[in-house]
């Protein structure tokens, strides 16, 4: 992760150090987050970023009149000393040792920390609060935020469009999903739902929009209470004049502005839902403020979105067959020029990769955008999880190492999201052992049968195992949710040695992508996006939704089981037939070679010279 | 299960009901806990039993003047039908539908409830005390307990021997273990421990003793504080006069009936620390009513106990040693008269190998007693998870069917615990597929590498998936932690679908063993006992204690990878090595017939007449 030129932020810091003072406050909060808690943020509220110059997705500051700390996690190490001012920022870790803990040791009696409630979720706020009381300071909410009042040009809000999103894609009504949702509420004991993350809203009201790269829902809040009335508090800027085609019975709509005034009036006497871990800490607030009571939980809307019904499945399956065959059509175009491009002094670049699969995945009609930004790395770049080539770091694919494509697209059918690891020239043994490995894990999962119950914990060592045989392992779950034309990492479900309490179950869509990275050298991904199907008697197994033939050149296929090679041959099977008729000659005849048999070689080749 | 003859408990509970009326109560709590919360209990201890009738390891009854029930888990739902009169009680289940929902549901408001605190730990206590209080009932603690007031003839407390358990078999002074203990203390910030685990203090103590059949430990409490001074609470007429050979140095010994006598005089102004899952709530009242704070946490000395030290693990391999020649003593014999018997109309039977079993362990010298209640289960008793033979139920070994043997030793040097299934006959496709998916579960957990971080929940899955590839699995954990000359069933660590948070790490001792049980047919348990071992580098594996061969007639050896055989005749090898000179010549031959090579036959049969 190679920075680009560093932001010179002590001025910033001043800047907010001044407001301080004038507020009369000793210290101020900046987390990554924005109002809906999430992974994603619009430039509108890079606060963080802008105040320190740390571009990772998780992270948050204190900012002390004379002193300074930024809080990140694992994944960020490296990045956060490269981007930030080090003399200005002790770094810590943000789960490990987090603000929290750094307030409990480092306030001073009496100092008063500030912070903007609608920014932090509820379970921070009181970790923090109780931290901050034990020192002996205070705990200040601020109703306007501190980094916006200081911010020259702060980009202004998102405003993109939002747009119905069809019965034909979303597989169910507005209606039946308030009807489920006011049940749901009601077994909870809850009078109403306060909902702020953006992709439960719009599977909530069948839309869709586009405020943040790759994440295509609109920003926006929601209340739906027990009768399964809704209130929709979204910029109407956003929305068309002419809203035929939006689902909107028995949904009011309202500034999103007018949120916590909405909460208020909802919660005298009444019980207000929501998931303290994403909802602004305002809300908890607003609703205790105006005499509510709050049940803290998941949010029903996640849980019922969890399970994809059978239009957003069978979408799903369309758009995987769209995007293996731009996967296909790549790497038959990658091969076809790297080696002579490479000869020529002028290889394939990281970013010029990227611009192509993004282009193949341009030729169906129903392709969006990029459901996330392409890692496209090469050699070393791959061993970085989580690579963005820049302009400065764009190395070149050459015949030296491997090169690493994760990549995927949002369609109106639905999200993709799939990793392929490959080598234009021969690559050392290590290497192959370890995508060997990698590929054996890959095929425990894909192949597993599993029990009700099972939860993401209790199989996530299947992917790890071959390695772990090693005595190697990767440092990142083995999978995650996919939303439904929504975010690419979606809740609940996941695979990790973190514990999930989620149980797997039919129409959960989710991601399979072991890996192994050596620093400094190489990196190994195989990710394949899959459905949960039932087998019956209370089974369940993985059916792959991704299409894209498995590069086997990497792999010693002698140390492949009789079992695995036939899996490797099924799916590549399938993936042959599902591309017939789909491809042109070039593209068609790189997926014949990358998907012939391994299984019986020698019978292979007598049946084919019987049909001759 | 089959019951023995039911007691008529009616004249009981109708004592009890007096008993209610005189003391001014309307229900009244009977759990299957002694003052100890244990799996095991001693006969005086037996109150659920004579309550009730059921003589299950685990339950609870609420005995009310109108009504009653009782809550058995799912291991004793058709037992608890056999045992209880259905008249008198409503059956329900321990963790699904438990006590405390029960007394929400069903109290009346004003009614008054009592319970024992002596017996009841403090979570239940907490848990049933707010559900009561929620219904608008009372919540009654009695200083005598009332089913003990009743019963007549209750068996005395028991008041088995206690000795010494030299340094020679423990390994660690009483006096390095109170300085660790104490530096664990402080480290919580508590300043006195309150132990009530007979094991526990026991391991702490360095004594044993014999309070309860199988469990070589005294009954007893114990205080210790953060400079590692202890007072054992300890029935002195279980100590010997001559205390010599015992580490008393910094050890009061006082009657247990002070308890809490002392609690109350150490807790002012000062932190007790007792885990509330296995504390009486006693406990919890006394420090909080004699103004002493309260740490709930595992026990530091749970803790320190599951990392055996070198003594105990060499102990281990040698009881494992003697144990794996009882074992093959034991099927020597039985295969030489299984078919004879039979054949004669007098076969062998359930309980005749269970006393032949203990009968071979006991020509060890260092053997002391059966480390649990044999399961000697033949047929269709072998599905039954917890079958322990009676003479009502005992059947015979024929050649139709499979024999489970689950049986273990108390050693001086440590503790054992196997359980292999074999058949004196041929037995059907389905047994050997069974069979061999429960072999292949079992060399997948047994073969395992895995990294520094592992819990039980993660790995547990290794030893399903075969089973699962067939729809197949079994309703029981995978392994449990094992005693060093204590509990057969130790925690923390524990192989199981359920989470469980204590990291695997060198030093541990646990059983691994899947299963496979198919109701009224027959049922399969493969189980052997391993030490976790360091393999360097943030890995680790397990080491087999157990020593006993692997029936493979039973199995499809066609099935088999050519891993699984490996491991297989390496495991046999070891096995026929360590049992080198130990063997007559019987117990021998069967030995080697049982361990000959299956990897590579003919090589094997090649080099066998090269050496002749």
């Amino acid at each position: 992760m190679t920075s680009t030129a560093r932001p010179d932020t002590s001025g910033r810091i001043a800047a907010l150090r001044r407001k301080l003072l004038e507020e009369g406050l000793d210290g101020y909060v900046v987390p990554r987050f924005d109002e809906h808690q999430g992974e994603y943020c619009a430039p509108h509220d890079c606060r963080l970023a802008y105040v320190t110059g740390f571009t990772g997705s998780a992270g948050v500051a204190i900012i002390m009149r004379d002193r300074a700390a930024i809080f990140v996690d694992g994944r960020y190490q490296v990045q956060v000393r490269d981007e930030i001012d080090l003399d200005q920022f002790q770094v810590e870790h943000l789960h490990n040792a987090p603000l929290k803990d750094w307030l409990a040791k480092h306030l001073r009696r009496g100092e008063k920390v500030g912070f903007n409630p609608m920014l932090l979720p509820s379970t921070w706020d009181e970790d923090c609060g109780r931290s901050v009381s034990a020192a002996g300071g205070s705990w200040v909410p601020v109703t306007q935020d501190l980094v916006d009042a200081i911010w020259t040009a702060q980009p202004e809000k998102p405003l993109g469009k939002i747009m119905a999103f069809p019965l034909a894609n979303s597989g169910e009504s507005v209606a039946s999903k308030r009807r489920r949702i006011a049940a749901m509420l009601a077994e909870h004991g809850a009078d109403f739902l306060v909902e702020t993350q953006p992709d439960n809203i719009a599977w909530f009201l069948n839309v869709r929009g586009g405020d943040v790269a790759c994440n295509p829902m609109p920003q926006s809040f929601m209340i739906v209470d027990r009768e399964g009335k809704a209130e929709w508090l979204v910029d109407h800027r956003k929305l068309p004049n002419d809203l035929s085609g939006f689902e909107l019975d028995g949904v009011a709509i309202a500034e999103p502005q007018r949120l916590l005034e909405r909460v208020r009036a909802a919660a005298p006497g009444r019980t207000a839902m929501f998931d303290p871990a994403v909802t602004s800490s305002a809300v908890a607030h607003a609703t205790r403020d105006a005499g509510g009571s709050v049940r803290l939980a998941r949010s029903p809307i996640t849980l019922a979105k969890m399970h994809k019904n059978p239009i957003e499945l069978a979408g799903f399956r369309d758009c995987h067959q769209l995007d293996g065959a731009a996967w296909i059509r790549f790497f038959d175009w990658l091969e076809r020029h790297a080696g002579e491009r490479e000869a020529n002094g002028e290889p394939v670049t990281e970013l010029e990769a990227e611009e192509r699969i993004l282009a193949f995945r341009g030729m169906a009609e129903s392709f969006v955008e990029s459901s996330f930004r392409t890692i496209s790395a090469a050699g070393a770049n791959a061993a970085m999880c989580h690579y963005a080539a820049t302009d400065k770091s764009n190395a070149p694919i050459t015949s030296r190492g491997v090169f690493l494509l994760d990549s995927g697209g949002q369609y109106l059918t639905g999200t993709t999201d799939a990793t392929r690891t490959t080598a234009i020239g021969p690559v050392n043994t290590e290497m192959c052992r370890a995508y060997t490995a990698v590929l054996k894990g890959f095929i425990s999962m894909m192949s597993l049968k599993f029990p009700t119950g099972a939860c993401g914990h209790h199989l996530d060592a299947f992917a790890r195992r071959p390695l772990w045989d090693l005595g190697l392992d990767y440092d990142h779950g083995t999978g995650h949710g996919v939303g439904h034309m929504l975010s690419v990492h979606e809740q609940p479900q996941r695979f990790d040695r973190r514990i999930n309490e989620i149980e797997l179950t039919p129409g959960m869509v989710t991601t399979i992508e072991p890996g192994y990275y050596k620093a400094g050298e190489y990196g190994i991904r195989i990710e394949n996006q899959v459905e949960v199907i039932d087998d019956g008697d209370g089974f369940m197994s993985f059916r792959s939704l991704t299409l894209v033939p498995i590069d086997l050149r990497l792999a010693e296929i002698a140390l492949l089981t009789e079992a695995e090679r036939h899996w490797i041959d099924t799916y590549h099977e399938r993936v042959a037939t599902s591309m017939a008729g789909l491809l042109d000659a070039g593209p068609a005849s790189w997926l014949a070679a990358r998907t012939a048999p391994i299984s019986f070689p020698d019978q292979k080749r007598v049946s084919e010279q019987a049909s001759l």
